[in-house]
């Protein structure tokens, strides 16, 4: 498993183009385009909010079926969510435009949007759009970066990731990007993110192996406890890698599995530590739970705690907030059993024991969390299940930027 | 129903005291006291947080229990959460100061602590406080006042109030202090009230008050999503009013039961209105829902929501970001038949309808949004059950209380 340079274009077979469509944003790319020419199968999961956008129903009936699919579109901007009958046919006007400019067969499109909520597109905008991309479709890195850089909303970086690995003797490629970085809170789903690989593998084990990662990565991701209307994620895989197909669980599929897990965890991380206005990754690690699902519950209740992220912040060890958060989890534990620390590249400092404070230096401490990312490390002392969340910190920015994103 | 001037000391046969024991804080009031010489029938609903500091286990045995409490003893800057056999001890030997002191039977104190988790208590500061307060004790509204300003922590102001009405050709008082304004998010529980009335009435059935009355008023607020280790609402009744004992539900139980409705619904506004950097009063009320529990869920998942609170500060009518709150909310419903609105004193704006976006004059939608109470009107369409929640906006200082609180 080898980190190589790229996104979504890394893959064999795969074009990106974007373009400043001027869907709600002035001045900046709002659009973007990936396609294959060779036929893909696809995958998706969705937000579990009853509120669903558009796209989000049009590319579930897709994900769902066994129809070839050849090109995701996408904008920032306007989420096309709350947009009732007009939304959902400004959703197929989108995708069969796409359509016919490509002479690809109907439904094999998928569409995706990110901004805000309860706005109506401008068809035009979206036509003019597509227009001016699929002529600009290009399998260049610069192509694959555009299109990252196209989706962004208050991201401050573009997030994209490739990865290469071997199947058969051949050369097989997955690249992603994704964004963020607000109302992140996937359950059961993800914030968007645009996967493209080059192996070949059954509709089926596609479907099993993003659910399965998406769970232990996207899933234990959350910047602000706000689940999406629109959160997405899909694999288009086209086979160019020349494997044999995976058709059954075993090495080739473990492989693509750890390919897809290696990629969706650095991104999610990515989407933690960008969330809005974080200064710091918080990571929270939980150890020796009695239960798999007891130890992600505890993970994602500590990290969704605003006060502890407010603390990440202060460089405060302030720890009562953990052990606080891990409370009122809805996990039944014993609180004297709990040991707690937090390290981090400055080192690791003991805080909770045997149901009492530990003596520690607060000078040291504040040093261990002035650092890009923090650790807490939780050992529950009553099982050997463990699971890990990622989060951020909780500044003056975030709220800043929300009080006004949408103006 | 009368709203009367005064708090914890304004029903009969109540006194309190407060005073400055540098237990944390230096150079303002830290502790208090409640009494009455007359013994007291006591009720109490505590957090349901797994982490649960020692007082609430030490008040929630007594509570209980049927023994006659006489007295409550409170302090601010010291949660005595998370601090062991070392803190279960402070409890007890704080209240065993107290009986010494005042002649009274063990176990008639109630115990109560805000402040910091994981710090243990200096003994020697908390009975000094102790033998300060007892010669103290008045039964003046200065003296409630005093005691409801002891146990502020990051609270703006002090929180009391108080109300008369009649049983039996009887004048009858209830009263109440409590404090905010950070970590509130109670559950079955509530944060720290103390109400004491001169009614006289049954243990369970005060209890059974205290608890319905609860779940529609302090369960129903949040600042800030995090459930305290410390939240309790506790109750004294002395009889010292003359009504005949109300040992049955009928037309007294609902008089009694609706000032302590009265007294907590207003507290609990109190408390998120004050919450820690709010400028405004988030209320959600939820109607036509199809069942109590679905209304309530809903209510409470819009005041929790970090981006809602943001765009309540911001003052801008983001609307999308209430229904995808609603949408995460757990509870099923049809997105098509929400309606939603928003008012306030400066009138009132309908933004979504027929699953759509509805137009509006932003300036309008902005200036509704800029009052002291913002009211957001969420009917479902789908039965006939409602609730109200309440919260507040999340700000700058929300972040800065809470970065550098425990230093």
């Amino acid at each position: 498993m080898k980190t190589i340079k790229g996104g979504v274009t890394a893959a064999k077979g795969f074009k990106a183009a974007s373009t400043a469509a001027e869907i709600k944003y002035k001045g900046r790319k709002d659009m973007l385009l990936i396609y294959s020419e060779s036929p893909c199968t696809a995958a998706g999961v969705f937000t579990s909010n009853v509120v669903k956008a558009a796209p989000v129903m049009w590319d579930r009936e897709i994900c769902n079926g066994i129809h070839p699919v050849h090109a995701i579109v996408g904008n920032s901007g306007i989420a096309n969510a709350c947009t009732g009958e007009l939304g959902k046919r400004i959703c197929k006007e989108t995708a069969d435009a796409v359509t016919n400019l490509l002479g690809i067969p109907e439904n094999s499109v998928l569409v995706a949007s990110t901004g805000v909520i309860g706005m109506q597109m401008n068809m035009e905008a979206v036509k003019k759009g597509i227009c001016d991309m699929v002529p600009k479709l290009s399998d260049t890195t610069e192509a694959g970066t555009g299109a990252a850089e196209a989706i962004m909303t208050t991201d401050t970086y573009a997030k994209e990731m490739a990865v290469e690995f071997e199947l058969d003797g051949k050369t097989c490629t997955i690249g992603a990007l994704a964004k963020g970085s607000g109302m992140i809170h996937p359950n059961m789903c993800t914030m968007l993110s645009f996967v493209t690989t080059d192996v070949s593998i059954s509709h089926d084990l596609l479907q099993k192996a993003l659910r399965e990662v998406a769970n232990e990565t996207y899933n234990m991701i959350s910047v602000d406890g706000d689940m999406s209307t629109n959160d997405s994620v899909m694999v288009l895989a086209n086979g160019e890698a020349g494997n044999s197909e995976i058709t059954e669980e075993g090495d080739a599929y473990n492989t693509f599995k750890e390919g897809l897990y290696t990629i969706c965890r650095e991104v999610a991380r990515m989407l933690a530590g960008d969330g809005e206005g974080a200064t710091a990754l918080f990571t929270v690690h939980v150890k020796n739970a009695d239960t798999k699902d007891n130890a992600r519950t505890l993970a994602k209740s500590v990290i969704c705690s605003s006060l502890t992220k407010a603390m990440i912040y202060g460089h405060d060890a302030n720890f009562g907030r953990i052990l606080c958060a891990l409370g009122y989890s809805g996990v039944l534990f014993d609180p004297e059993k709990v040991e707690l620390s937090i390290h981090s590249e400055a080192g690791n400092v003991l805080l909770f024991k045997n149901g009492e404070p530990q003596a520690f230096d607060e000078e040291y401490a504040t040093k261990v969390l002035s650092e890009k990312e923090v650790i807490a490390e939780v050992d529950m002392n009553l099982g050997n299940e463990e699971a890990t969340a990622w989060g951020c910190d909780l500044t003056y920015d975030y709220v800043k930027i929300n009080a006004d994103y949408r103006s």
